[in-house]
């Protein structure tokens, strides 16, 4: 335990004028307060979670997530609630997955676990039996491209623990994933076998989607979990005659319709000058999709909850929007994006929660050096509250359809990293494994955020 | 899932020639990558918290700790190790304790979840029966004096979740468990029942250290998880003529002896000069030590192995210190520190790991203005890794006593505190609590801070 701990980062110096420096200051401490002691974010969550549960686009789930989504919007006190109509892809995983080691040797050999990727081909209902053929990355597939017809890849790229920022190992390793299938069935592979994208110390297989590349077949692919990548990669050191079994039931079935529900609190000056914050409501079937993504959801809704409760009239309408599907095709972004370009809609800036519900640290931003200094000039109102990295360039994969589309300013709230990956697209993403404090104080940071803007513009 | 995300926090300016902080970037940056692919700490970790698992000063699993820290010392590189001896209290808790409620309705009453308070007396071998009174605050206690006698005293203070760090919610808070008893015992009550200090959202009493006030009589005492400090307050407000059964078979036995664990690397150049890294070995008697502090220990013997991996030879003398009694005593620094005066040791730095294993933001110090900003010039080293805050005025209770002692400058990692009284002192605190990648953040935080001090002084 701690002693002489004294309360740190009281003397800060703000580079505006007193009286308003101490009006925000006050103002932040509002709503951390009313947010640390009244939120309800973490109650919607269990119910988004426990009682929905996993929510593909396109799932029976998906509907109920959509009328919960409108139902707490309401109840936080949104002016005006409504479904913004878009089409979703519509895959599903079907039976469960089956990888299985087929060898001569006479040992037991329990399946190897693993989870079908997003939008991915099934396998032909009787499975494919083939021997396989592990590449370290893209560079060696190449390399080994005379050998890889016939048989199931196997990427055995490791996410590499020595980035600080685990997004740089993802981004670094993803591509074996989202591309992988369609470079080995270029060479004639008949089925890929990925690495998960994580630190993870446990056995389970992290799914997320895979695209095809139109000029290549589309053949099947799976995650598989850690130790189950090392078990089959030291097996295929020793049994070379070993083969692999490999049976997936999953299927993209046409397109469905699905919503992405929006409340609002119109603006008392502006109402035609739109403020979006957002998270999506879609999740990976195999878990609650709590961190990725109903913490961003219901941190959007906690906001609209603590301006209503504190008396904050903005200027500008505040949009809280729960995005349709971000996960395997982010059709909800860009149906929103076009839905504001067709309508010439002014959006003054967009704020997306979607890289887990753990402790914050800041926000990325992306959008003209002036405006992210602006933003950068109120840094002192946030570093009581332990936000302090505004440097990071980016945001999110919904709100970046918008900026795309019409160049909205945009920004997403930057938490702690490092346990992201340990449950991403993982069947461990559930309710407990959010921490309540960590959630609201990102919610606080959003707010916060969302304040500063709407008082000052960008 | 996040896109658009640049690596943050490149462009940073250094208070220092360019050729020395691209050294220093570059020292930080192996350090690093040693840590994060090689360390040791979080499988030294699982040893200590599963194979030895709770470890009270005085008790025959802190003698299989002390073993377990002498091995780890050498397994790392340590030149030299050995054992300082130090009288330790001896409390034990003996039979789990039982408080119920005793009522004259006929309902069924679960007994309530408590853990004797560590340093308290037993009840009487029959236990205790005796209405209850509870006081929000000790104002309320002065208020209700007159009807304190014969009474069990029931401190009903509830951790307040508006504070931002959370220490501040325990610092505000934990004079209840530690003089509520004596307290409660100067007006005659008979035992008391505190509320636990956590925001906890489980039932889980979170014991501790109580002290007792020699002008008043030694009372027993319990923590009481929080839904049944609910139960109660709700119970007591409808059925009046309700008691407390109130029975604990903790009693303090003499004094026996313990162990500081040291490990040193000599230095080079000023062997005589000490740097001191550590955290302390006991533990509460309920849970596995994880995060308290376990991981203060593990993080310290991992600066030694990096330093020795990375052929890294300090100038001074690095001496890693695992406590004999931090919980309740502080023997093992009081010992440490008697014999560093006594001896008329000079001692540059003192760091401690203390609390939790969770991700780094900074260090608290403290020590004259002039050595803080040398430690504070050096922040830009540090930003890379997200260890920003240099603010907090502190160190851990341990280094405490050298400081007090000899007044060497002092330290503590600063990790985030938001997941801390969540599980602090409760059964809860194990090793599955922990996250690998934050433990070890934590660990090259430290190591990076005793390289520089090492290097440029203090």
């Amino acid at each position: 335990m701690r002693q002489y701990l004294l309360p740190a980062l009281l003397a800060i110096t703000v580079p505006v004028c007193a009286q308003q420096q101490e009006n925000d200051s006050l103002a932040m401490r509002h709503l951390a307060t009313e947010i640390l002691t009244h939120s309800k974010a973490y109650e919607n969550l269990r119910e988004l979670t426990q009682q929905v549960g996993g929510r593909l686009a396109g799932s029976p789930q998906m509907v109920k997530a959509e009328k919960w989504g409108a139902r707490v919007l309401k109840d936080a006190g949104a002016d005006t609630v409504y479904m913004q109509e878009c089409q979703v892809p519509h895959w599903v995983r079907g039976a469960k997955e089956e990888v299985r080691i087929i060898s001569r040797r006479r040992d037991f050999i329990p399946p190897l676990n693993v989870l079908a990727l997003g939008n991915s081909v099934g396998s032909a209902p009787s499975g494919i039996t083939a021997p396989v053929i592990e590449v370290a990355s893209f560079e060696d597939l190449e390399a080994k491209k005379d050998q890889v017809k016939g048989k199931i890849v196997f990427y055995n790229y490791a996410f590499n623990p020595a980035y600080i920022h685990t997004f740089e190992s993802y981004g670094d390793a993803v591509k074996y994933r989202g591309q992988g299938a369609s470079r080995a069935a270029k060479y004639g592979a008949l089925a890929v076998v990925v690495r998960s994208m994580t630190h993870g110390a446990n056995n389970l297989p992290h799914t997320g989607a895979l695209s095809y590349d139109e000029s290549a077949p589309k053949i099947p692919a799976v995650a598989i979990g850690l130790e189950d990548a090392e078990r089959l990669s030291n097996r295929l050191k020793s049994d070379v005659d070993m083969k692999l079994y490999f049976r997936t039931n999953c299927k993209m079935l046409p397109d469905t319709t699905g919503h992405n529900v929006i409340g609002e609190i119109r603006g008392t000056e502006h109402p035609e000058q739109i403020i979006t914050v957002g998270g999506h409501l879609d999740s990976w079937d195999v878990n609650e999709g709590a961190h990725d993504d109903g913490t961003g959801c219901v941190q959007s809704v906690e906001i609209l909850r603590a301006f209503k409760a504190l008396g904050i009239k903005p200027k500008n309408t505040i949009r809280i929007v729960l995005f349709a599907n971000e996960e395997n095709g982010a059709r909800g972004g860009k149906k929103y994006a076009a839905e504001a370009k067709a309508k010439g809609e002014q959006h003054i800036f967009a704020l997306e929660s979607d890289a887990g519900g753990f402790t914050p640290r800041g926000f990325s931003l992306m959008m003209p050096d002036a405006k992210r200094a602006k933003i950068q000039s109120w840094a002192p109102l946030f570093l009581p509250y332990d936000v302090y990295d505004f440097s990071g360039v980016g945001g999110g994969v919904d709100v970046g359809q918008l900026y795309e589309a019409i160049g909205t300013p945009m920004g997403e709230l930057l938490p702690d990293s490092q346990r992201y990956f340990d449950l991403h697209h993982a069947a461990n993403d559930t309710f407990e494994a959010v921490n309540k404090r960590e959630l609201e104080l990102g919610a606080f940071s959003m707010a916060g955020l969302i304040y500063l803007i709407d008082k000052y513009g960008l």
